[in-house]
């Protein structure tokens, strides 16, 4: 019996942003085939955007329950509803609305940890406004870390239709990531990853290539000496843990098309060796994946794009990624918690790295 | 009158590499529509060769002027006779034959100063095995540098269908490049490149997309400060100095497919942000071009192979497309000398970055 997967939950974001637009847009794709989904926020705010960009056909329906949003999803978008104290000006974020924007994703995390969605979708927020309101975290990672896991190790995996990339280090300058790095970090990472992989993309055995630092991987240490230091040693470490990990390889060649067939992620030490490849395959830039939470969280990966708010232009393209591949890791996760031979049922489709960046 | 391009000239490589096979297959896809071009080199390495790979068909045919390949080109291989003193064992570089590898390439640069070639064309070879013969370059670039304009900069441009990369700093660690990027190396490489782009690919006046160093270019200073520090004067350098040059820009989004239609060649900080993007994109990993010689050069974008030497498995794709490239480029700097009118015709074409990556 396969009974029904809990909706999903997406939240509001930056009301200032182009979030509502493309939630609008989302579930006009969406409505057909799935997965449902119900926004976490004001239902006003829904109204008025689809109002002042001519975006027809998009009834909304409150909902007092998350599982009410199968019945509904496919003549109505389904909304939890949830009221936004100041007034949204597209592209001016205001710190009144800061409340607000953080109880949508507390909102959506204590519907997953009840078991009434069965993943997160994060709409982008603009982290500086959320900080002048008290928000003390870096991001949204994070936050539901905090929210749903303290103490433990959130990773983030960028998934899209041909490459999945987990980066080492993320978010600093490349001169304080080569620093910062050591044999410990990447073994960590490549672990969540391993893990992330197997739960949540039902790939048993995930084969993971540790990319090298230097140009050529360092050449024996003719051009740096951290592959030799620190990299292969990890891979090492990871090998006798019996993860499937190689490397560490020459950083230019290891993305090209017949590569990147041999792996099922990559493991890569810096942003931009992630996401250099990661955006040159991929118009939408794939689809951000935290794994190390007691839930399926994805998020597009794009910001509030403030310049183009309010104006329609907006392209749905990257969250409608995020909402399928929710609920598909969902499903997956679903598998694999239940026992090997379902989670082999969903192997195939998630090694070849189809459409739904599975 | 459009008077015929003399030939290109194919330097030998390293013998006991891949260099004859690849030359013997692109010969046979080239013969019916060209470039033409004679190799530089042992007759009897090629027909060796042409036997124990079972390589048919390939007549080839001494010439004494380097002219005659045209005539010859369409039923043989034309070949300038050189003599190679040792043995020849595929996998196994010997010393002894390190000095008619260098002739080869000395020999080329002759006939390129001579006027009786319009390009050379290298074949790779072994840095390691000529260095223990004496040869006290770090490579070819160098080498050509060295024996054709003493005291000059050459830069090292890779074009690929889609893409063209300038790698500001090359083989070195990243943390040693780091150290040694500055605002004089970028505005060097940067106008080396325009006027490579304009001389070479016909393309009057060339749009530089110079990157970031730091993830999103540095987040106004969040990330690293190298961008306001070095990158963005140089920038300001260059467009006062009359070069359509932008940037810095976010190293990750600007090598997708809607942002790199927007330049014609990207300025990168360092090896991989270069390579990276170029070899995502084109299984062949491109065509090297040495830009800042008196004569065009072009190379293919991999190593000596000796792993699959004498095996008949090496695939002729990159050396096809140095040849080719090759052919574009000598045809193009005719025309940019002898005037706008000329230049101008080809520009179309160059911009599009068709299938010759000019």
């Amino acid at each position: 019996v396969n009974a029904r997967l809990a909706p999903l939950a997406l939240t509001m974001g930056e009301p200032a942003g182009i979030a509502a637009e493309i939630t609008l847009k989302a579930w006009r794709q969406l409505r057909a085939v799935g997965p449902a989904f119900c926004y976490v926020g004001p239902s006003a705010l829904l109204a008025a955007t689809a109002l002042r960009l001519g975006i027809d056909n998009v009834p909304l329906q409150a909902i007092g329950d998350a599982g009410d949003a199968h019945a509904v999803f496919s003549h109505a978008l389904p909304v939890i509803e949830l009221a936004l104290p100041g007034e949204v000006t597209p592209g001016k974020p205001s710190a009144a609305n800061a409340g607000a924007v953080i109880g949508s994703i507390e909102q959506a995390v204590d519907l997953a940890r009840q078991g009434h969605i069965s993943a997160v979708v994060t709409n982008p927020i603009q982290k500086s406004v959320l900080q002048q309101a008290g928000f003390a975290h870096p991001g949204h990672t994070e936050f539901l870390q905090q929210l749903a896991a303290p103490g433990g190790r959130a990773t983030m995996l960028l998934a899209g239709p041909e490459l999945r990339v987990v980066p080492v280090t993320i978010h600093q300058s490349l001169k304080s990531a080569l620093a910062a790095l050591d044999q410990n970090m990447i073994v960590e990472t490549a672990l969540a990853a391993a893990a992330g992989l197997a739960q949540d993309f039902g790939i048993s055995a995930p084969r993971l290539a540790v990319a090298g630092l230097n140009p050529h991987a360092g050449e024996d240490g003719h051009m740096g000496d951290e592959e030799i230091r620190i990299i292969r040693p990890a891979v090492e470490v990871l090998r006798r843990r019996g993860i499937d990990a190689t490397g560490p390889w020459s950083p230019d060649t290891m993305f090209a098309a017949r590569a990147r067939r041999r792996y099922d992620a990559a493991i890569c030490m810096y942003h931009d060796q992630a996401l250099i490849p990661l955006k040159t395959l991929d118009v939408n830039g794939g689809v951000n994946v935290t794994l190390g939470l007691p839930f399926v969280r994805t998020s597009p990966d794009h910001g509030t794009a403030l310049d183009i708010a309010g104006k329609g232009i907006a392209e749905p393209g990257s969250l409608i990624s995020a909402l399928r591949l929710a609920g598909q890791l969902a499903l997956n996760r679903r598998s694999t918690m239940r026992g090997p031979a379902n989670a082999m049922s969903n192997e195939k489709n998630s090694r070849t790295k189809d459409p739904n960046y599975a």
